[in-house]
């Protein structure tokens, strides 16, 4: 790395930083240098980038005398602080640049900061380009706005300290790490003329999620899609620890990105006049390469995978603070992660050394008395600015989709049960139709799963994106295809949340058990959405659709590893107004479901349903009142079950398993308890089991009193982890009373029937269970019960030898299910 | 890729696939080639190849008639046909080739099948080298032994058809993709003699932690560690599409494996005569390299980080199967992903094929009328099989820990609340002297938080592990390091279960947010642990260890996306037998716990714990006592609790900040309501308050009631989700009047005790709650309350305005706190 020309040089390096030497940075000397940029366009650039460090520093530290009208004195300076300033000139530099290309090209941009922990800088870039004037009265761009956006960051009631929903031009959440680039990926994906600037930091490149997302590229199509450049901010450096990317020879790195399919450019040094130049080239190249290859592939029709270009930014982690603080190198370090000086408001030598380095990037040449940005940098500011771009905002671009009557679509059923379907098989013919109807702006993303999880329909209206070669033997691919299949969970959610989040709708489908590897990526997302509700500027985007599958109680090619329902529990755990959890039973019920789903905004709704042949309860009316009611009595199931008598039991399922369970266990007691009263519920959303108070789902405890009583046992049979319905339920009058059956943690290889046994989930198991709660029911049923736990032991005997459920089980149908004899 | 010499040849291809087409394979004729092996050598390989080729299908299909010693019945057929066969003629392959350099080089060795889905291969493996003979009576070399061998597979009651527990040789879950590679580089830590053959496959490449996980190179020492060999399974499809890997040039291929370090060999064709040699030639080099990289830094002490080997394995998916089934091209393609002829039981063309099938692989070869394996088969298996090393069930090998004393590090603690403490840095020095004196079986893992974790003791031990350049400005790092850092929590969770697994111990330090970004793998190391408990032969292994600071009641630097208490309830799903969870509320107390748990076996553990300076409240003794019993009254914090008098209210929490709170809740009450009997509770051991026949620490209702009593308001602050603490305790008696405090999303900028205000968690809240909750106070506390909500509007309005704590509030101390006056 070049180092001359700036305070932190040769010299600075060489200073003994001996107990207590703290040595604040010198303004450094802009010189002409060879390369695109002219001496103004140089200065220009430069004024940016210094404007944009000092109001970085300014939000950092100082909640009043933001222009240093004054000496700072300790009462200027906040008690807390709080940011991190090491990413930011690497931010600031990038936005800098981006600007002068977004301008000179009439780019439609936007900029995703990796390294969100340095908010600081996005914000002060939208800041200089008036994004908070626009989008907040309080803060204009002058000082008293410049005071004010100081005092809010990372201010209790204020901003986040990371890039967030509150910053303007930023879609993409700053806080967890490694998801920046499918974002960015995301965003581009059917949006053209778009490009997106994706800072990634070099710590961040060491994730799982971020090292895999390099992939994307096989998958952006240069015609239809726009362009990204990701820019490697290499600092060298994490919290304490070096970098993986700067520790081994650039060479590697280089053959990294080959390797990945990009095309890299390094810019190096720590010399602005030098970097900046570099940083201009490299801008013009990327710029040129992309125009390129769109161009071959829009003209041409030339649809090869372009080599893309990306960039590498080696510049120093905190670059221009102070090069040493009490002895401790800070500027190149690992030690400017965070607040370089940590004692500002108590220290005076801190205190100083922050004056002089706020005073060090010029600011009487950035803004004048009254805080406005000199000329030079309004000049700067692109007509449509990143921080203003709609795309960063995309509920401002949403437009509803074009949804087939999905009642076209359902399943015909004259009477409960006795025809079947496979659930998502259906829907995946409205998806079709919604893939054909909607052809710009929806997509379905799974991890290799689309036809397993019997969604094959859409592959006939459009193929599998797909950039690279095609063997002899591949099918349904496409370069133009609009269902991403990569086996990568977290690269699906991370593309589909990108472009959910500028402006367009999607679908995630995947195995139930494995949507947990997005847990966390689920957990950010929600985050975004719930304070997104609480910026007033921000508008609501599509909802993130999950079809989970291949769920828990259908693992016959796998097992133990493939059954976990516990993404459930992670949803639940999020502000209720934004996550829905959706568990229809059969496929009328799934299409209702869904197509409510697609016309959803600013959720996440999780809808969990089987792929396997399972029978037909609903017809599409039955269906479509079931989902609006989301639980409601089935009278068809019921026994008995008269107004104005209270039931002697209520037996409720939720799930397409359970239902099933559930009808058999209440054939079993129609036929041999024929005097019970059993009324018979069903679930399908599951937030009604909640107070109304806890959820906008929530049903009122009138209404819930009114269907699971106040006094009678209730049988649960439900899809999940048991506990999770008593969490929803335990301030209900009648929660003593409920009894849940669910999944528990039992490895063991198993048939279907086999696996609900284990559970206790089986109907014989829910027909003991009723006995064993309704009092006083004599000796007919001390028979039954018998015989329950008797079919138990010939069922589990019957698999064991058998490999396979008993027939009389396997083909069990509604509703002369009279209990088998056996 | 070359195709000769095998029945699924240019010829084959060329079959017209029309409709109802099914072709059987037939046998291949082993043709002498060049290379390292000679022909008896070749004969050798090859027919090991096979056996465990026939014992693959046999496992996916036969029930009966394993020899097919009479004309395949549909009887001897399975009624459901489970398993993948697709990747198994690959794992094979690497199986029988590893046998050779085993037995050349006595290795020490063990294998990864990352695509775990392909069981039936390693199982195969593992029957031929006799370790099932020796793990199991039931199932001998003989053809006895084979016919249970292939009834049991993923039968009911059998095996799973996955790599599993139950697999000999495997210590790597076969069910989730994606951490092979990771579990390898654990095995190999500290393992200098190891050798780990870690089959990848080229859909799990495609994964986020896999991706990420090729840089595990950067920190194994060739000196301090054995060798991993990657060996990626290029068979071009996962379910349904082709993959990135096999679809962008070699070139690409072969620079990215360069940029991430590696010096990869291709091994392609589809003629065993051939591939044979190429693979044979490949393990050698691998050997080679490995041995003169070993001795390079074992001898000449060069510990410069090699460009390890690795090997690109270019065979047909499905090798050897049906070339066309029904019409369809099965035999090179995604097709033969699972069941290649899936109606092998009811289709007589489909049987007939089967039997071909088998046939092609000329059993009478490989195996005596009697199912004896052949001498030249027997004659392979080396001195220590993979399938029975010992180090793939870790259990066997495990060595206790050496542990300090950890009362020597306690904090001293004359009285409580008058001291604080770091709890976490006293913990640091605790590991700093457990790492000393078990300098190569423990390890420390962190995603570059070991510092900012306070944990930094431990490097005056030792460095951080760092095989890359070092550059001027890094510290701490060492060749030989015995803590991992890397920004990947996958990768710190993937080394770390590997690591232990193979018979050894360790800590993951973390951000407690971001640990669900490893909630998948926790579930898939949890149900490894569940299953092994039920495979006789299996030993406990080490308990994996989480240490989560950082936690959502201090985020200062940070936000809403840092807030996330919820892997709590993910472990909490898991069963019982296998995780705990622990929150001591200060540093003796975490001492305590720690100790508990690196003694512990087979479990995991969470233990969620601050990092901010914070009081002790017990020492050392009072400490041991109350973690001993995980729940206990505080009684130096009740007030009027008197033998023989229930309590007014019972004061709860489980936490730092929520005993803190408590406290100064308990404080307010004492001072302002003193006739009031209020008993105080702290949780440290969470599942105490789940009932005794749900967990091994469960409390008894008695004792449950004893404390909490039955009748008598119940104020628990909690640390995290309020629910969970309802879904432990719904069965109690005492359960509805339990009003628990926790954390709910609500994403603003607070300051710490803006923070638990926000969340009701605040001492002023408790006490209102307190008041609501307890009848007939009267006056008194009808003023108090309104002195508490003045006193949240002050506090509140105090941060707003100064942007941190009020001193009286930040300031507190026990026991003189009356009631500040505000």
């Amino acid at each position: 790395m070049t180092r001359s020309g700036h305070a932190s040089d040769t010299a600075a390096d060489n200073v003994d930083g001996g107990e207590g030497k703290t040595v604040a940075p010198k303004p450094y000397r802009l010189v002409e240098t060879p390369g695109p940029l002219s001496w103004p366009e140089l200065v220009a650039v430069d004024t940016w980038w210094r404007a944009s460090n000092y109001l970085a520093v300014g939000q950092i530290y100082l909640m009043r005398n933001p222009l240093l009208h004054t000496p700072l004195v300790p009462e200027d300076i906040k008690p807390r602080l709080l940011g991190h300033f090491g990413t930011v000139p690497g931010l600031n530099l990038v936005w800098a640049h981006a600007n002068r290309v977004i301008r000179q090209r009439n780019l439609n941009a936007v900029y995703v900061a990796g390294p969100g922990h340095g908010g600081p800088g996005p914000n002060a870039c939208a800041w200089l380009e008036g994004a908070y004037a626009v989008l907040d009265s309080d803060i204009p761009r002058d000082i008293a706005g410049m005071q004010r956006f100081f005092h809010q960051f990372s201010f209790p009631g204020g901003v986040p300290s990371h890039c967030a929903p509150e910053t303007p031009g930023s879609f993409h959440e700053g806080g967890e790490l490694g998801y920046c680039l499918l974002h960015s990926f995301g965003a581009a994906l059917d949006n053209p003329d778009l490009v997106v600037f994706c800072v990634i930091g070099d710590g961040e490149a060491e994730t799982g999620p971020l090292a895999g997302s390099w992939n994307f590229n096989k998958f952006l199509n240069a015609s239809r899609d726009g362009a990204v450049i990701p820019i490697l901010a290499l600092n060298e450096y994490k919290i304490a620890n070096p970098t993986i990317s700067a520790r081994i020879p650039q060479s590697e790195l280089v053959e990294l990105m080959h390797g990945y399919g990009y095309e890299p450019i390094i810019v190096s040094g720590d010399d602005p006049s030098l970097v900046h130049q570099q940083m201009a080239a490299a801008m013009d190249t990327c710029m040129d390469q992309i125009a390129e290859f769109q161009r071959r592939a829009r003209v041409d029709g030339d649809m090869r995978r372009p080599r893309w270009p990306m960039i590498v930014m080696h510049t120093p982690k905190g670059w221009t603070c102070p090069p040493w603080v009490d002895g401790k190198r800070i500027e190149g370090t690992f030690r400017a992660h965070q607040v370089p000086l940590a004692e500002a408001r108590t220290n005076p030598v801190h205190r100083e050394c922050l004056d002089l380095w706020l005073k060090s990037y010029l600011p009487e040449e950035l803004f004048s008395e009254d805080g406005v940005p000199s000329p030079v940098i309004l000049e700067q500011v692109p007509t449509l600015p990143m921080s203003l771009n709609p795309v960063a905002n995309g509920g401002l671009l949403i437009k509803d989709l074009d949804l087939p009557d999905w009642r076209e679509y359902a399943a015909e059923v004259k009477e409960p049960g006795q025809t079947t379907h496979e659930p998502t098989r259906v829907l995946g013919s409205w998806f079709r139709d919604v893939t054909k109807n909607n052809p710009h702006n929806f997509i379905t993303v799974a991890p290799d799963e689309l036809v397993s999880n019997r969604l094959g329909d859409i592959l006939e209206v459009t193929g599998r994106d797909w950039q690279c070669e095609v063997g002899k033997w591949d099918v349904d691919l496409s370069p133009l295809g609009r269902v991403i299949e990569v086996l990568s969970e977290t690269m699906c959610e991370g593309i589909l949340e990108g472009y959910l989040l500028t402006g367009r709708h999607g679908v995630y489908t995947t195995y139930e058990a494995f949507i947990h590897i997005c847990d966390a990526m689920f957990n950010q997302h929600a985050k975004w959405l719930d304070a997104a509700l609480t910026v007033p500027w921000r508008r609501r985007i599509a909802s993130l659709n999950y079809l989970l599958t291949s769920h828990v109680w259908r693992q016959d090619h796998n097992g133990f590893t493939h059954q976990d329902p516990g993404f459930l529990d992670v949803v639940a755990n999020k502000s209720p107004d934004i996550v829905r959890i959706y568990l229809p039973p059969d496929a009328n019920t799934l299409l209702s479901t869904y197509d409510h789903c697609l016309r959803s905004r600013h959720y996440a709704n999780v809808v969990v349903a089987g792929k396997n042949p399972s029978p037909d309860w609903l017809d599409v009316n039955e269906a479509a009142v079931h989902c609006a009611r989301g639980v409601g009595i089935w009278d068809w199931a019921c026994h008995n079950d008269t107004p104005g008598h209270k039931p002697d039991v209520v037996l409720a399922c939720a799930g397409d398993i359970p239902t099933l369970e559930t009808l058999a266990a209440a054939a079993i007691i129609r036929d041999r308890l024929p005097n019970l009263r059993v009324r018979f519920v069903n679930i399908v959303d599951l937030f009604r089991m909640l107070p109304a108070d806890e959820h906008p789902h929530g049903l009122s405890d009138a209404a819930f009193d009114a269907i699971f009583t106040t006094d009678r046992p209730v049988i649960i049979a439900f899809h999940g982890y048991p506990w999770l319905v008593h969490r929803l339920t335990y301030r209900r009058a009648n929660h003593a009373n409920l009894h849940v059956h669910g999944y528990r943690e039992k490895g063991t290889t198993t048939t279907p029937f086999d696996m609900v046994m284990l559970n206790d989930l089986d109907r014989f198991r829910l027909v003991t269970d009723v006995i064993d709660r309704v009092p006083g029911l004599g000796e007919q049923a001390a028979a039954l019960r018998q015989d329950m736990e008797d079919a138990r032991f010939i069922a589990r005997r019957y698999t064991r030898e058998q490999g396979a459920d008993m027939p009389v089980i396997a083909n069990w149908v509604w509703p002369d299910a009279a209990f088998p004899t056996l």
